[in-house]
């Protein structure tokens, strides 16, 4: 049963956080479903804690099909108790396509550190450079109107610009990206479930079904040369995501035996080693 | 004398903003001066206005010697009266290199529409893709610290995000691009003008310092298909710098004659078609 559909349950996140990541997960496993294999990480690395259990890892990956434009889907949550009483909750849904498209990734990343604060990271990121390819940009980005999402967004007076400390994940994303830091202080932990209900959930389930209709089911024609280019620069992404987020925070949060574990597997996935 | 150095004199703008924009100038003249030649616009595309008069622009271009790693050198003004009684503002300074080196240029454009309202955009756009050369983002964006004076700037109440409605120029920015909007309503033209002194001006000239030393005077060592790369990128830069700020507003503000003269004269000095 741990290779079976959707394990990701999202036990600690608020109701409509959490509905918002099954809504999702459920929508991509429905369209995609057919082309992706079953998640094959060992179970101690689809669930895992640290040693006193106030840290708590869920991952799930499954692979395309060889057959199939998905190079693989990436769904995952974490939960860390903080010393302050309050908990960092990371929720994660992102989608990564073969070199055998040049059309955007999916990437969205929800971190929740107190129950008033929360940091959205809404994106198709581009597998070209905009500046060379005007007409990719046009596609992609100018013809979906992907910027009418995040306007809407940063209407919201609760919603602040955020940027994140990485240079290189700011290099990552598309200038339609969604990055902002949600402040409901005043509102309370209520005004930021609602904001989540009623802002987050439509337009991540709009930035969802642009990705799922233009990018992921469109065929792309990719020349010999095109496609090299593109692995080497999706490979180069995978390591920079696993350097940048990954390797600075698992050994503190589960301890260096299980971070090697899980960035181990996550490894032989991301660059099919198995 | 209208090919001497420093003709733009920035008449209808604040004290402190032309001061700003004189200092900018009179700093790049100092440092490479001795790499440009004169400024060759005909007087009439020097300065130029609309037959109302009530709209007037200035432009000068200077190109960087055949052994300089310069390209050009671009400031202009531009004053335009508005029906309101008010008036738009926009100063710019900006420098291109040229093939043999792959550092960033540089770009200044400030627009203020009303005497309490500015924006800002300050940076060195990157002349490669910063995804596939993370060593490139460490050089000129990371080890030189510029995101600190992002930083700065973005503590300041009255200084909110600017989004320019063209994804393309959203793209060919850097993730350390200063990309503002001044709102000096509740105090009024006075404290733009101090935010444009004590803050702009330090900022600005930081910014220009690190592009004349880390970028417009060291040698970099670009190979053949590298530089066929970059003459390609920054062709196409270009190209769409005008078609995007210039093609859509110039015959509005001057009239289709006055237009055309002005553009016809940068794309010769741009694509070195003379």
């Amino acid at each position: 049963s741990s290779t079976s559909s959707s394990p990701l349950d999202f036990p600690y996140v608020s109701p409509p956080h959490r509905n918002l990541m099954v809504d999702l997960i459920s929508t991509v496993e429905t369209r995609l479903g057919s082309q992706l294999l079953p998640c094959t990480l060992p179970p101690d690395v689809q669930s895992f804690q640290n040693q006193s259990g106030n840290t708590h890892g869920c991952l799930h990956i499954r692979s395309g099909h060889k057959s199939s434009p998905i190079d693989f889907i990436f769904g995952s949550w974490l939960h860390s108790e903080l010393p302050t009483g309050e908990a960092l909750n990371i929720t994660s849904l992102s989608a990564y396509l073969s070199p055998s498209t040049d059309a955007p990734n999916f990437l969205m990343e929800v971190i929740q550190s107190s129950p008033t604060l929360l940091i959205l990271i809404l994106d198709l990121p581009p597998r070209k450079d905009l500046v060379l390819h005007p007409e990719y940009l046009q596609t992609f980005y100018e013809d979906t109107k992907l910027d009418t999402r995040r306007q809407l967004l940063d209407k919201i007076p609760e919603v602040k610009p955020y940027y994140s400390s990485s240079l290189y994940l700011r290099s990552v994303v598309s200038p339609t990206a969604i990055t902002v830091r949600i402040e409901a202080d005043a509102g309370g932990p209520g005004r930021l479930e609602e904001i989540i209900k009623y802002h987050l959930d439509p337009i991540a389930k709009v930035v969802l079904g642009t990705w799922l209709d233009q990018c992921a089911c469109v065929k792309r024609e990719v020349g010999e040369t095109q496609r090299a280019h593109l692995q080497n620069r999706d490979k180069l992404i995978k390591s920079k995501s696993i350097e940048i987020d990954l390797e600075p925070n698992f050994p503190r949060l589960f301890g260096r035996q299980t971070a090697d574990r899980v960035l181990g597997s996550i490894q032989q996935v991301f660059f099919k080693m198995i």
